[in-house]
Order: structure tokens, then sequence, then C-alpha cells
């Protein structure tokens, strides 16, 4: 497998009930919003769907405010990022990210360079009194961090027609410092360059200042990639978009569509949970609350060395095959895992990750208190 | 609009009710078997859909007896047309037929040649008693049909890669003679050319011999193009597949794809009305009643010059403008029809027909019975 949320292999297909740990997808679930209008859905099956999806558009343009024009849908993010990846010739992919990058460019016969992320540490502000009792606030390194390296993107741009990379980038749920991006979306502009970001995990980092929509109307180097299917916890209904001013990269990706990509109920979904404030709103104060908390207790796991710290809904962290008396990787502790009802994603498929490393979702307090205990007995 | 079915425009979204003619969907409706499991879908909205699709895979082999790995699924025949296509570099199109193929072809640089249906009569058997009282089967025209130009088709074929074509066609619902096509299955087989046979409406001919699923074993050259869509009356649903003995089609095409571009509802569609004895059997029965009793209605109508003959769920005609006084075209009878609340398919941007063609949908007793008189009122 190399993708996580494989509980088929594993779970359904042998009748064992596992708790998912692998596919990091919003633990409130379905929004009953549109549960409670899947009617519609029904309905409008025997039809074909709108080919100009207008209400799912106008929808769209409430959420992110952008026009119209600005938006191409897709059968999934994937579909949008094949698409876009296959305008390109040659592509800079920020790496460890979502493997589909990479295996689009192949597809497309487009040249890859790659910047690795490096490892620093995360620094958590706070404050301190000095004798004149003035506040002062100082930095102080709480856990690791796997962050872009600005000055290797900007130099291994000058090669290439375009770069992906992810904000908050998979799978390690880092963001992108903005100030420190600047100089980069200027060249871009300036240059010809297409910058592509995947936002699909964006709303959880609980601040839209993290996301770069807003720069959208000004830089027609940029198309921003999201969907409803973490947030709104839909993998099923497959409902992605692109955002972009460019309106030639619009047209061109349009052109390599077909019709009717986009299913009834994905439709209904798209009218509805994007419009869900409460849904919203819940899911940011279940993220501002389980992930550093969540985080916290890794931490104090023995045989977690490092947890990264992230933006998202998911967490990196390394191994200490050590701490086992035999010594472990990320197979053998999917096993362990698995023995006890948790898929976990081993992470060594992701370029620049070997087999210490392993990605879990954050889920709601009681699963991850569940596994938490469950990492404690097997140390 | 270069599709039928666009209700959106004048109807729906002008708040009106429209029986639509344009799209030829089964006017049973969707499977009850769907609708009563629908809570499946729901219940697997938020996994990831099996990125194996096995279940559905299982459906299929039963229905079509094939074994599992010919089949490649689409988001819609839609995409498989257009990835088929997109393993050729040139493509003989028999035409006028769908017009995405065309478009498909043009969007991956794919040459293209077309070879024309011709006008024939079809021919009516019946019995008769001589003076021996001997009976002798007699065949008498009884109505228009374009057919297959088998001859132009075979000389085209030795410049191209493959072809595609509709069995039945579409707009005119003609099928292939399986006699007089075995000589060009044969120069295919023999020279590594590609036939691409869409059998979308294949269900709606009444009879399992005419399709050509059964050659797929013992012909590599062949893929089969379906889907749920107009028999199963799914549109909204989005699930098409191909059938290929031709590993290194099959494996082609799925090199192509995203990863999970068949949503949870398809899935489950799939996995029920393929099975679903009782949809399938009243389906047929409708078409086998209602087919010769509309053809037979529609020429008694003044202004259709031609009916043609067709095994679909549809019909193509041939507008007789001076039946008018003022003359008229697809266009004006289009808006005479909209004016009295039904949409009809104006067949002008078929290549190869004009403006004086219309398809229409055969629907049921009630809605058919309603355009007759409609067009009885009209003249």
């Amino acid at each position: 497998m190399i993708h996580g949320g494989d509980v088929y292999t594993d779970g359904l297909m042998h009748g064992r009930d596992l708790i998912d740990y692998s596919s990091n997808i919003n633990p409130l679930g379905v929004p009953k919003s549109f549960i409670d209008n899947i009617s519609e859905g029904i309905e409008a099956l025997t039809r074909y769907p709108d080919i100009k999806y207008r209400d799912v558009l106008k929808s769209l343009k409430e959420y992110v405010d952008c026009p119209e024009e600005y938006f191409v849908l897709g059968n999934g993010a994937a579909e949008i990022i094949d698409l876009v990846i296959a305008c390109h010739k040659s592509l800079l992919i920020v790496v460890p990210s979502f493997v589909e990058y990479e295996i689009d460019a192949k597809k497309w016969n487009c040249s890859i360079d790659y910047s690795h992320l490096k490892k620093t540490s995360h620094l958590q502000k706070y404050s301190q009194s000095n004798e004149q009792n003035n506040e002062k606030n100082l930095l102080q390194p709480d856990y690791d961090e796997l962050s872009y390296d600005y000055e290797d993107i900007l130099n291994k741009l000058q090669k290439v027609e375009a770069i992906i990379l992810g904000n908050p980038n998979n799978p390690n749920g880092n963001i992108i410092d903005k100030e420190r991006f600047q100089r980069i979306l200027e060249y871009c502009e300036s240059n010809n360059k297409i910058i592509i970001i995947d936002e699909a995990f964006i709303e959880f980092t609980g601040d839209k200042q993290h996301s770069f929509v807003a720069s959208v109307k000004n830089y027609k180097c940029l198309i921003i990639i999201r969907a409803l299917t973490k947030f709104f916890a839909v993998p099923g209904i497959r409902f992605g978009y692109g955002i972009s001013s460019n309106s030639a990269l619009i047209k061109n990706i349009k052109e390599k569509q077909n019709p009717w990509n986009i299913n009834c109920f994905a439709e209904v979904a798209a009218r509805y949970v994007l419009r869900d404030r409460e849904y919203i709103e819940k899911s940011k104060e279940w993220i501002r609350e389980e992930r550093p908390r969540f985080l916290r207790s890794l931490k104090n796991i023995s045989f977690i060395e490092e947890v990264f710290f992230t933006y998202g809904n998911y967490v990196l962290c390394k191994l200490n095959g050590l701490a086992f008396k035999a010594g472990l990787n990320s197979e053998e502790f999917y096993k362990l895992c698995l023995a006890q009802g948790f898929v976990i994603r081993k992470a060594d498929n992701f370029r620049g990750l070997d087999n210490q490393y392993v990605r879990l979702a954050i889920k709601d307090r009681n699963a991850n208190e569940k596994l938490i205990l469950m990492f404690q007995d097997l140390t």
C-alpha cells in the first residue's frame, strides 16, 4: 500500500473493526447538514449533473471568497493535482510529501527535482518578566520540526516550470512561513513559474491567515488545491477544487477534464457543508484542544524519539527502535499496533523518510487516549 | 450545449418542470435495490473507498461473466472513453456518434479519420403463405436506417491504430451486424489494431447476443465500454467500466487513472443494481413494448420525414421543415417543444447530421403519449 486508509485489506475484508490512525479524516464525521439533505442527491440521481455545476460554484465562491471563474472542480483533489501537473514539463517537489505528486509527474513524463525539508526546532513563544517587571517574549524549542528550505527552493526553481508543496505539508504538518515565502512568490510571478499549493488540510490549522487564497487574486503564478475530503470527513464523496486567477492555467486544466466529473452526492455535499458554520467551529475547537494534548502525550512515549510539530490533524513521529528489547522498525510497529486493533501509517514510502518513521492521525479524545494507553502498554 | 440533458439552463434554473426527451435514461428510474441500501453509501462516506474496489469487481464479474482482471473502472464511461483514446495516436471514428469521441481525440492530439454511416432501409421480417400453403420468410422495408459502412471501415482501418463505434450507436440506434463485422474483427486481431465498442446502451437492445462481450476473451483487439448511467438510470452516480482481455491495454489505461476515482455511492450502486433481476426484466419489458409503439406513432407525424429504426431507447428523426407553413429547423423545433414543456435533443452538432435532425428519448407510455399528442397539435 502506498497510501493510508487501506482498512479493507487488514480490517473490513477480514470482518475486524479497526481504529484507523492511517488516514487523516476529521473525527466529527460527516456533517449533519449533508446527511439531512442527502435526499437531494437521491432525487438528482436520474439527471445528468449540471455540466456547469453552477450551484456548487456559488457555494465555493462564498466559502473561499474568490470569483467563480477562479475555480476548477475535480473528482477529488487527486484529479486536480494530476491535471495541473500535466500542464508542466518540469516540477520541483518539496519532499517528503503526498506520494501522488511524484507518481503524476512520472506519468506525464515531467522531469522532477526535489527540495528536501530540513529538520529544525519548533520554537514556542513564552513570556518572561525581568527584574524591572517588563514582560519579554522569548522563544523556546519544544518540538522537532521539518521545515521548508526556502533558499534551496528559490535556487532550484530556476530550472523548473513549476513547484508543488503542501500547506500544511503531509506527512509532517508544517506550514509555509509567509514572510520567508514572499521572495519565492515574487520570483515565480516575475519569471512565469507556477506555484501549486496543496491545501487539503488547511482548515485544520484553525487560522485562515495560514492559507494562500487571499494571494490568488494578485499572483497569477499561484494555484491552490483543496478538497472536502479531510476537513469535512467525506473521502468517499470525491470532491476537490483548484483556485487560481490564472485563466490560461484554469482553461488548460478544464480542457483536460471529462464532462460530469462531479457526482450528484458530491454536488449536494459541497452545497451544504461549506455553509455549515456549526460543524466548522466545532471542528476547530476539537483540533485546538486535541492537537497539543496528543502531541504532549506522544512526547512522553519512550520509543518515540522525535515528535514533529504539526499544524495539521496528523503527526509524524520517528521511532526509537532500540527502546524495544529486540529493536523495531515501522513495519514491525505497524503489525504490533494492528494486533491491538489500530491501523497506523508507515511513513517509509515518503521520499526522504525511512522505516523509522510513522504518521498518526489526530482523532477524538477517546480514541487518542486509547492509542496512547496502548503505546504505554507496549513499553 | 453539445450534449443532451441540460435541463438546468432551460428548466431547473428557471423553476420550470420539464419533460426531458434529450437525455436517454431508463424511465423506470433508480433501482429500488440501490435506494434501499443507500445507507451503506452514507456509512462509507468517512472512509476512503477500497482502492482496489474488490466488491465492485465481484459484481461486474457476475454480471458480465468475465474475469475480474478484464475490467477497468471509470468515473462514468466518459473517463474510460477518454483514457482508451489517449492510448492511441490515430483513430477512426464512425459518425455520427457521441461527440466526446472527437473531443477526446483532439485533446490527445490523436489524428482522426471518419467513417460515415450510410442510409439504408430497415427490413422487417414477415411470413407469407404461398399457394401450396408453405410459409415463406420475406423482408419488407419498414423504417429508414443508418448502418455501418463495413467496407469503408475495413479500408480506413489500414491507416489508423484504433476504431471507436457505438453498439447500438448514438444518435441513431443501429447495432453492429456480427456476421459482417467478423472480417473487421479478424483484420484488427491480426494487425494489432484496437476496436473500441461503446456499449453504453446495449441493455436496451433486449438481447445479450447483440453485445460483443462474449468475444472479448478470444479477441485481444477488443475493448468494450459500458456504464450504469443509462440502463440503470443513474447518470448522477458516475460509474463506467471497460472490458478487455488485452492486459497491456488495461494496464495502460489504469496507469493514467487517479486513485479512488469511484465514489462510495457508485460502489454501492454497482453492487446492487447489477444483481437486480427484477429491475432488469421490467426494463426489458418496457422497452420491448414502448419502442415499436413510439416508432409507429412518430412515423405518422406529418412533419417527421424519416424515422430511423433503433435498437436503443432513443430515436433519430429527420424533420420535414416544409410541413410547417413558414419552414422549420431543429433549433426552432426545439423552442416550440420547450414552450410546451419538453426538452428535445437538437442533433445538428453530430458530425454528418444537420439542422434537420433531432433525437428523442423513449420514455414511459404516459410521457410518450403526451409528446406525440403535442406533436399532433403542432401540425
